[in-house]
This record gives structure tokens, sequence and C-alpha cells, in this order.
């Protein structure tokens, strides 16, 4: 059953289920979806990485449909037109024609990326084809596809994030950027920031492909026994919340408990329930000899004021009780204890904090970050400009149509015109015609995912597709020219049947 | 099945699952939720519509947990720890005991707000009490619970914008604010916006409470067919989108299609696919006649550049084609032709739009708003500031204690100690010390709303709610002094032991 268990004969825009009686006749569609610019709109890294097309086919795309979803599709659509109007049309009968002819199984071939291809902005992520009779069915999934700009954003998100923790731990630290603490560097607090559950699992495993870390469990569960066959994919430690510390009596008989249940591990306390100055002055150093004598690894959590600031006070204050290493880089590591900064991170905090610490001298190793809300849900469709876009028609005549909007009111939005296909170019990731013969069918990187039919064996396992983000973000030229030289003369091309050529193409 | 297939045993942060050996003995806690800002953090308007309970209630806190649950808890978190440590610690013993001693039903008592209560901010939104051996188990629904912050966020946003409808037919329409064309005009594009399938619900449904128009149909479906018995929540029409346009030789033959389809309806055309001035000038004119001929109300639709400048742009354009007509505001009203601006709208290119026709001469009943990913996911838990906080203690021993975050780092994120009520004081809710003795059981408006088991009969249908949030909204003043004497006086008692009293209570 769907979340909310609703028909999944009704998972799209009201307005889509009426687009089959404004169509005109045609035997084939194509229609694909592509990010059009680079996170925050960032033209100097337009990198991506484009990941979320296997939870949406599995869980919905693959899903066969039955009479029933159409009854339940019939007794809602009756009832959905504005008041005084007739009836809200949908294509009722070409879904009873694949429930009866097609095994319930959506009518249409949809071809993707390989989870975890990174990109620059304006490849395409998906490509979806209807033919023949069920032609006007091609633009029906769109909403549900649409929602892949989420995985792939927080991807997007999580692997820049990672770009910060990487420099950091290159200027700083003696392990450098291949340093196994830089993995579980950023930690995923954005559980309770999300919307839903579907989103956290969502969301939560786009930010696995580039860190251990995480506190999302329905995430981390889902990665590992969905996607991973079993096998771990995301971590976390035991930690204080404000109840556990405002519970007892001291916060320094809270920080006591923690020792003796998880003293000789690793272990965080939050430090901010009501003085954080006085948390890090009196109350860390009555519990230092305790802690010392456990052994184990302390991560004090400031959860208030300014981030900057409150990670440094944590460093020098737990730099006075347990003292600091110099390392071959010059930069001091404090022994067994180290700060996690939670509240208030984004990209530009956690470089601000990266670049605070290493002007005092700290290194890396010293300070973890948490993003919640920052990392699963301050991102929406507009962060990397989504969309779908109508490309190819056949109509019934036999003539074939290259389709491109170019609206003159925001050149930005202009669309690609034709099939499409990918292949690499000097490792490039790039788009060309489908139909200019410059891409064998084994070198185009968009793979059928799905052909009227679920397909066995077209998902990678978590640990592959975490491998090919290692390597693929890295090799990928931060931004690039990823149109090729045919797809240009096309775009010029219908440009000239309308009206001006946008910049991007001249 | 929930969504993902995860299981309900491991929704929460990772953190929580290791809280049951982090607090002292104790035979109850209580901890409750609340905003405590309104709407992006407006001092003016601190008004909510408290939302959502239902779903969460529903969905998740009343499914009972099988011993399958716990098993696949326990496979994953005996691999949740960092490497390097001990195994991630769980409550199991807990989790079986209710598992095997109450059927599986999460083991604490549920207060709520009924749905649809208007509050300011600060009035808390729910309260969980849990006692004796389950005690430590109070907080572990924390994650799920926090999530109301969404759908109270978006019913919020969606109610303000009311208000700025209202506002502007009060000031040009003939109907007024009570004109039934009201509630149509801010329809729910948000749905490809969305994260997931489920946040397009819970969010769908949180509009539906102040407008009947949306495109988001999980949520309309949800709405009408699992919470108001098959009645008629949301509504839409027919609508063209850019592959209808493109798919034609031309945008008129598109026009003259949907007419042939729909001309003695409402309907509307997507109009910036290539050229929207020219689209304005010469296409409109030139499909006029067959408009006329049909009868019905076309909506024309840009979709870039400047929302106000595009608004005005087809009122200008349609005014020179279909005419207008004076109402007895002296306001001009183009007979069978509007628009609806749905690119780039949120409540404040909402009010500039209504300010700029009315400028014009133009009534508001020419012009309706589509608000996609500004309605439903540009909203984050601190738009109005949500958090959880455990606020009372009946230690082992029998003494009971109040409970209280402060810290001096962010004096506005001080908690409210001790157990809660809500009653209203001159119809404003205001919340109470519980035990103070001011609150009448059958005055407080925290209602349980689930106790060791799901309870019946406490859910309201979706008209009914919709008509408490009619009533209520406008009946409560924009701010209000919510916090009784009585609590006031026991936050400065908690403060004396402690530090600094906040300026809110001074």
């Amino acid at each position: 059953m769907l979340p909310g268990g609703v028909p999944i004969s009704v998972l799209t825009d009201s307005y889509k289920a009426t687009h089959y009686l404004q169509y005109p006749k045609a035997r084939k569609f194509v229609a694909y979806g592509e990010f059009r610019q680079g996170y925050n709109k960032d033209k100097a890294d337009t990198r991506m990485v484009s990941y979320g097309m296997r939870y949406l086919v599995e869980n919905y795309i693959s899903k066969p449909w039955t009479m029933e979803d159409i009854a339940m599709a019939e007794s809602f659509y009756k009832t959905h037109m504005s008041p005084g109007y007739t009836e809200f049309p949908f294509p009722k009968a070409l879904f009873e024609k694949f429930v009866l002819e097609n095994n319930g199984f959506f009518p249409v071939k949809l071809e993707a990326l390989p989870e975890g291809t990174c990109i620059n902005a304006r490849v395409p992520v998906y490509q979806i084809t209807a033919t023949e009779e069920y032609t006007p069915l091609c633009t029906f999934l769109e909403t549900l596809l649409t929602m892949i700009w989420y995985p792939t954003t927080v991807a997007t998100l999580s692997r820049r994030s990672r770009d910060v923790v990487e420099a950091s731990f290159a200027r700083t630290s003696d392990g450098g950027p291949a340093s196994p603490l830089v993995q579980s560097r950023l930690v995923d607090f954005g559980f309770r920031g999300c919307t839903s559950l579907e989103q956290s699992i969502i969301g939560g495993c786009a930010h696995l492909l580039s860190f251990t870390s995480s506190d999302t469990m329905s995430a981390a569960f889902y990665a590992q026994f969905k996607l991973n066959g079993g096998r771990p994919v995301g971590c976390s430690i035991p930690a204080t919340e404000h109840s556990v510390m405002t519970s007892w009596p001291t916060e320094a008989a809270a920080m006591e408990n923690m020792m003796d249940n998880f003293g000789t591990g690793i272990y965080a306390c939050v430090m901010d329930s009501y003085d954080y100055a006085k948390a890090l002055s009196e109350v860390l150093p009555s519990v230092a000899a305790k802690k010392l004598g456990k052994g184990g690894y302390l991560v004090l959590r400031p959860d208030s004021g300014d981030p900057t600031d409150a990670v440094l006070m944590a460093l020098r204050a737990a730099e006075k009780v347990f003292g600091s290493v110099r390392n071959s880089k010059g930069f001091r590591v404090i022994p067994g204890c180290g700060v996690i900064q939670g509240d208030g991170i984004d990209l530009s905090t956690m470089e601000k904090i990266a670049q605070a610490i290493e002007a005092e001298g700290y290194a890396a190793d010293n300070v973890s970050y948490g993003m919640g809300g920052g990392l699963l849900q301050k991102v929406n469709r507009d962060t990397m400009s989504f969309a779908t876009k109508l490309c190819h028609i056949v109509y019934a005549d036999g003539h074939a149509a290259d389709i491109m909007k170019q609206p003159q009111t925001d050149t930005g939005k202009f669309s690609l015109p034709g099939v499409l296909a990918v292949k690499r170019v000097n490792g490039v990731p790039t788009v060309f015609p489908a139909d200019s013969g410059e891409v064998a069918p084994h070198d185009n990187l968009l793979r059928v995912v799905y052909d009227m039919r679920p397909l066995e064996g077209v998902w990678d396992d978590f640990d592959t597709v975490r491998a090919r983000v290692a390597s693929e973000w890295t090799a990928l030229p931060k931004a690039a020219d990823n149109l090729s030289a045919s797809l240009r003369e096309k775009v010029r091309q219908q440009m000239a049947l309308r009206g001006k050529v946008p910049a991007l193409v001249h």
C-alpha cells in the first residue's frame, strides 16, 4: 500500500489527468528532466550527484495498477471539478487498457543515469517515452518523476559539504583529505526537521552517499536493508539531549551517568541547557577526572548562540582541561575530546567554522558537524532549477518534430529539443541528440530502467553507488561545456523557427 | 506497511534509542511541543493553525508493534554503532514488554489540541506522558511528533494567504471578503515541488483547510476519502502545460483545441511557451471569437518574468479583447476571462500583485494565484521555531520536579516548566500549569487523543476542522499575552533556581 493509502491513479497534478484530451494525435512522445543550474545557482561549480530514481521506480513507477485503482480514481475525479461545471476528465479508457493488456504496468519506457552519476547542470537525468495508443500518457508521471529534484539536491549539498571537510583536513590534519575521520564529520540531524517519514528516507539516503554518519535511522535502515543487502551504511553514537541534561539534579550528574554507561567509547553531551559558558568552565573540569579514568572520547555539543563562537569556546575549554598535541602540520589536536556543532549549520557556517578553528591553530580532527533542516529540508526544486519538458513528437501522420520551450521572458528556461543521449567526452557527461549517430547504445549513460514493465538487474547496490560518487565527483570539472556541438546546432535551428537564440548556445 | 517498508521501531533519531540508559530512575516523565514564534518570526501576528496530529496518530503512533519489528530493530542496531566501539544500545526489554503486555501499543498518553485550533505562539500543541516502567520511553516518539511542525506551518501560511485574498476582495470586489470566489483563489501547485508523496498528502491537506483549490490530487483524495467520509474537499480545472502548447503547430491551435473540449466551462492556458507578449497581443485576439462563441471562462497563465508585470500584461490584453464591467466599488471586472499567476508566488508576491491590480483599477475577481514550492516546500521547522521539551518528572523516590531548559545563549529558547493545560481566556487559548487548579478538565483544550492504545471518536471530520479554522482564525487577536500569571510565576521560580529571568516573563 502507498503512503496514506492513496491509489496510484491519482498521483499526479490535477491538470495532468486532463492532458490526454489536449494533445494532438500522435504516435510517440518523448520528454526529459534536467537541472538547469548548479547548487544555489553556482555558476563556478555546476556539479551534482544524480540520485534517487531507484526509489521512485521501485516504490511507484513499477507498481502494477488494478481495476480497483481505476474505480477509486473515478470516484474521486467525478467530484474533482470546480463547482458549477462538468465532471473532471481523466484517461479512463487508457488506464483500463494497460490494466487489461499490460498486467497493470504503466506503458512507458524510462531511461535514467546510473544512481550516483556525477554530472554538470543541464545533463538529462531521465528521459521518458510513450508510443502508439499510450502516447498521451507520456507526461502523466511527470509529477512523481520531478521529485527526483530532492534526492539529487540533497546528495549534491552533502557532497559539497564533504568538499569543505576534505579541504579543512587537507590544510590542518595529519590524515589529510583521505583521513578515515572525514567520512563521519557531517552527521545527518535532519529527521525531525523533515515533513514526513518518506522524506527522511529519501533525503537521508542521499546524504549517506558521501558520509557514514546519520541519526536519521529511517534512512540508515532503508539504505542497509533495502538498497545494500543488509550491509551497514550509516552509524551513530550515544548522545544526550536537553531532556537528559535537565532531568538530573546537575549537568555534572548527567555527564557522569554518560561516562558510567559509555565512558570507554565515544559519546556526546549537549552543553547549553542552562549556561553554556559555565558548563564549559565549571561542569567540564568537574567531570574531567572521571572522563580521563574511563578513557573514551567525549564530544561536546553546543546548541545555541553563534555557531563559530560556540565551537571555539568548546575547543578552548576542552584544551584547557585535556591539553593538546601538535600534529605534523603544526595544528593542535585535543586528545579524547572534541566538538560537534549541530545548530545553525549549513554549507557557509561549516566553512566559517573550519576557517575559524584553523585560524586558532586547531586541527580539523577536533570538530564534527550536525546538519538538520539545513541538510534535509532547506532545499527546494529551485535550488538547482529542476524541470521536465517535452522534447520530441511523432505525429499521427508520421511527421516527426523536435520540441523546445523557449520563453522570451526567461531565456534560462529554454529546454533541449529532440530525443537526447548522454556520452562522456573527456570524462565529462555531455548531451547529444540521440539521432546524430554520435552515441553508440553502450556509450549512452541514459540506461533503460523500466520498459513497459519493471526490469531485472538495473540497480547497483548502495556500496557501488557510493563508490561511484567518490570516484566521479572529484574527477569531474567544476563547470563544463557539456552541450555537444550537434545539440547546439539543433537548438539554433529551433530558435530560428521561433525567435532569438539564447546566450548559452551562441 | 510503512513508507519504504521500514519498521516502526527505528523511527526516531539514533540518539533517542540510547536515552533510556541516560535518564535518572523515575516514575513519570511529561514532555510537550510548542511553536515558539509566529510565521517567519512575525511578532505582530503570532497566530497559527494547529494541525496534523491526526495523520501522525493514525499512521504511526497508533500502529501496534510486533516482535518482528523488534527483531528488525535489533539486526539494525547491532551494526549501527560507529566503527571500533560496542553495539548500539536500544531499549529492547521495554519494547518487548509492551509488545507482550500491551498488545504492541506504544505505552504513552498523548494530548493534543483539536485539529484546526487557532492559537498564538507558545501554546503547547501536544503533551506526552509516560509512567512507571515505561517512563524512559517518553521522548522516543519526539522525532515523529515534532513533524507536526510541517502541517501546522503550511496551514498557517495558507490561512495567512487567505487574509491577503480576503483583504483584496474587501477593497475591490462586489462580493467582499465573503465572496464565494475567495475560497478558490489560491491553488496548490506544490505536488511536484514536494520531496515525497507523503509530504504532498500532509502539506496539501493543510492547504485545503483554507482553500478549495488544489492540483495536489494525493491530498485532495486523502482529505476526501480518509478524513471526510468521501465528501469532496478539493477541486481543480482542466489546464494546459507547456508540453500541450508546444505539441501543436501553433499556440492558437492548442487553445482552440482547449475550447473544443472545455470551452463551455472553465479552463486555463499557459501563455509563455515562446513569446508571452506576442501570445497576449496576437494569439489571444486570434482565438477570441471562438472563445466568445463557446461562452465559458478562460484563465490565462503566465509562467515566467516578473509576476506582477506578467499579471498586469494579461489583464490589459484580456480587457482589450473582452472588455470590462465596472463594479459597485468602481473596479473593473473582465467578463469570461481572468489570470492565474502560478510562478514565483509567495505571501509577499501575492500582496504585491493584489496591490498592483488595485492600483490599475482591476477587481480581485480577475486574478487567482497558484503557489507551488512556496506553499508546500519553502518552509522549515525554524519558520515558526518548533521544539519538543521535557517539562516534568516524578523521580523514583516520589519527588516531583518541574523542568525547564533555559540556555543563556538564546533566551528565546527557554521552555515551559511543569505539566501544562490550555484554557480559553477571553477567547484566547492561554497556557496554565495543570496543577494550579485553574483549568477544569472539560475546559482543557489539550484533549487525550491516545492513551496506551488508540481511542475511538477523537477526530473530527475535515469539514468540521475547516469550519473551526474559519471561525477561530478571525476571532483570535493577532498577538496575545497567552502565558497565564501562574505559569509566569512558575517560570520565575525556575529561573531563580538557575539564573536570569527571560524578558518574556518579566
